[in-house]
């Protein structure tokens, strides 16, 4: 990643790289699947008119077209553009499918998005998301929002980058409060909220008092942002600030049954953090965001939230609970920070060397049998110098070179790192379990 | 599939569908690691200018642009376009990355790719293609030509599709030939005889006579195009012929090279079919094409060959041998034909019942230490009434339901398809390895 890409925002990775995120990849697939998430994909296409339902994105949308079609067919609303999250298209195919799907339907997503920025923004024009939702017909008990915290939790643990906070928050706990205190207007108060940690609590304290507030209103709302706690302490605070109110009770129940889970199952990583506001206006209870802890800079990596409505058709709503995680952000910080480096930057565990060209075919029914028993394995193509053949290994990190034996004598493998050399038989020998794979762990100055 | 996508084109897969899929996809990835094939991805849009080199594809490329920019920038030479192929993006990568790459250099990509067609065709818009090649730098020895073919008939084998055939020719023994018979355009023959199969013979022979050929050449062109060996004996047959060139010899020693091996490997899968010419310019020796037996309609699911230059740069030269996989052909056909089913929708070997809400946590204590060993395991998320809770499990396909015991008794586990109650411990039931995931193959009707 140090490498600049040919072309601003599509940044490429190199196959040593490209381990790391596919381990990344792996094993959120494995979370998801071990928790009961099915996989789907969507089309890379959605109609324009379809993706700017939400208004304030257009700008950041890539149309297409059919480059022969004479001219660019924006105003048509059939045009087509490249999706710019996983959640509209997500949304789409739920209304599209209900009749074949079963609900609760709980879902995996990880593909590529698009997004038109500009290119002397820096921002990745196109990048990985993984996605995972819970969506209902009609209805969604709440207890998946506990679950998808620890779903998350776990999945972040499993990768191994250290410590992170999953931030948790309820707009129902924002919300009433700010109700019990009088605010009219609460979807405001959240997006000035939003804020705080870009700008600060005098400028929101300023911002607040823009939309109404008496300094004691924007007072109380901040000191209610400020509340931060690793168990359900938060209630007691929360009380201790005077206001009461029907919305902010349930609030605080549902953000309790959260924390109160993953106290257990995740300790010190799930807090309730209630200046969490997710700006955007579609949440309607719980709100995720997670930072990893020392990358603060890196903004949240995976956030989500509990949407009353993800979709609707006619009278039918699909409420839903969902986090999305930005894995090319991640992993390119990772890699760039030598916090995940992979062992080598090819499968291949053992390199079968040539001695003579004419034993290239013996060669194979080695490789054969080696790789019938899961160890990836390449044959030289034609019997090069003996240096160059360790070079071929060497270089890519392959980490044994096998010497096809003379006649009547065993074959023999040399781990060429230790230049330790041994007899061996290609149906039963086997590397140590480490080798067998590339690795993934942090590199010697993470 | 058999559903009408809601874009034509843009076809999207069900759960249960995507797991036939997903199959396919993890099987090919893991033949091509077990052959030291390290996996890259490109970013999914190139230069227009670069996509267009090739001349005759205009009409089948995707623009895109930023909505709100004001004009369409089709004469833009810095337009981009989505790629409708992974060698085009994986030149440009292997020229942009010299560098940092070790050659022989083989790669594994596996994206989608789109191309304009128009909606009426009722082709494919957007579909996954998964390739391998090696390449070279500057030159690549002819026998990594036989082994693509051997990991290729693995891969294919592997899938369990049921038989097929790798056919193989070789550019220099069909251009060898046509020299031999005195025709200067060998390329124009060439591309002439790539339509046998759908145009016939005597339509061939008129094309043939019309690029000047006299009628025993087009009789000699077509003889060698209608020997098909599944061994060497196609070399006897082309002698026969009694043409003689030194190209001609080279290409019958290459490809003799490929049968030969795979003869050992592959008996009876791979064959030298001198009817293969595949279109495209760039092919320069070994050509490989693929049919399923039985399903010969689909056309070739798996094509590619050797190209003397992938790449070049200044002096540099990158020559390679790939293949292609046409995934999404392939699976949606298996799909409606119902020759690849999924035994079930959902990752899900067990669910968790709840008799009581407040056992919630303790059942996700006991999901805990399932998943722990590899058991993917769903919990209810709330005491529903115990049919629906079955029927929770049964419409999704998931085999066992769990059942937590009442104070001091055991848990116990059913097997929903049979019925079969046992009592079990979370920390060491284990599933039949066969139910552990979801098993994909021949459906009942296929």
């Amino acid at each position: 990643m140090a490498r600049k890409p040919s072309l601003t925002g599509f940044p490429e990775l190199l196959p040593a790289e490209r381990v790391v995120e596919q381990h990344v990849l792996d094993t959120l697939r494995r979370v998801f699947e071990l928790h009961g998430f099915a996989n789907i994909e969507t089309r890379a296409v959605e109609p324009v008119a379809q993706l700017l339902r939400k208004g304030e994105i257009d700008k950041e949308v890539y149309g297409i077209s059919r480059l022969q079609d004479e001219k660019a067919a924006k105003d048509d609303p059939n045009a087509l553009a490249l999706h710019f999250d996983l959640t509209v298209p997500f949304a789409r195919y739920v209304v599209e499918n209900a009749g074949w799907l079963h609900f609760p339907f709980r879902r995996y997503q990880i593909q590529k998005v698009w997004r038109g920025e500009r290119p002397q923004d820096g921002r990745f024009r196109e990048f990985t998301q993984a996605d995972i939702d819970i969506v209902g017909d009609g209805a969604l008990p709440f207890r998946y929002d506990v679950e998808l915290a620890l779903v998350i939790a776990e999945a972040l643990s499993s990768l191994n980058l250290g410590d992170f906070r999953l931030r948790v928050n309820n707009r129902k706990l924002s919300e009433g409060f700010y109700r019990g205190l009088g605010v009219e207007d609460t979807a405001a108060v959240l997006r000035e909220i939003d804020k705080l940690e870009k700008i600060g609590a005098d400028a929101v304290a300023e911002n607040l008092s823009g939309q109404g507030l008496t300094s004691q209103q924007a007072q109380q709302a901040l000191s209610l942002a400020s509340i931060r706690t690793p168990d359900t302490s938060f209630v007691e605070q929360v009380r201790a600030l005077g206001v009461s109110d029907p919305l902010l009770e349930e609030g605080l129940d549902e953000l309790s049954q959260v924390i109160e889970a993953a106290s257990t199952s995740a300790p010190g990583r799930v807090i309730a953090d209630l200046s969490i506001a997710r700006g955007l206006d579609y949440y309607t209870g719980t709100v995720y965001e997670t930072v990893l802890v020392g990358h603060e800079k890196l903004g949240s990596i995976c956030s989500g939230g509990r949407y009353e409505s993800l979709a609707s058709k006619g009278k039918k709503t699909y409420p839903g609970v969902g986090l999305s995680i930005g894995v090319s952000r991640l992993v390119s910080r990772l890699i760039a920070e030598n916090s995940l480096v992979a062992s080598r930057e090819v499968p291949t565990a053992v390199l079968v060397t040539l001695t003579h060209d004419e034993d290239w075919a013996r060669a194979q029914g080695v490789a054969r049998r080696l790789r019938e028993r899961g160890i990836c394995t390449e044959v030289m193509a034609t019997a090069e110098k003996f240096g160059k053949q360790i070079k071929h290994a060497d270089r890519r990190g392959i980490p044994f070179v096998w010497f096809l034996g003379a006649e009547g004598a065993s074959d023999q493998v040399k781990d060429i790192r230790t230049g330790e050399q041994v007899d061996a038989e290609a149906g039963t020998w086997v590397p140590d379990a480490d080798d067998l794979r590339p690795a993934v762990g942090p590199g010697e100055n993470a």
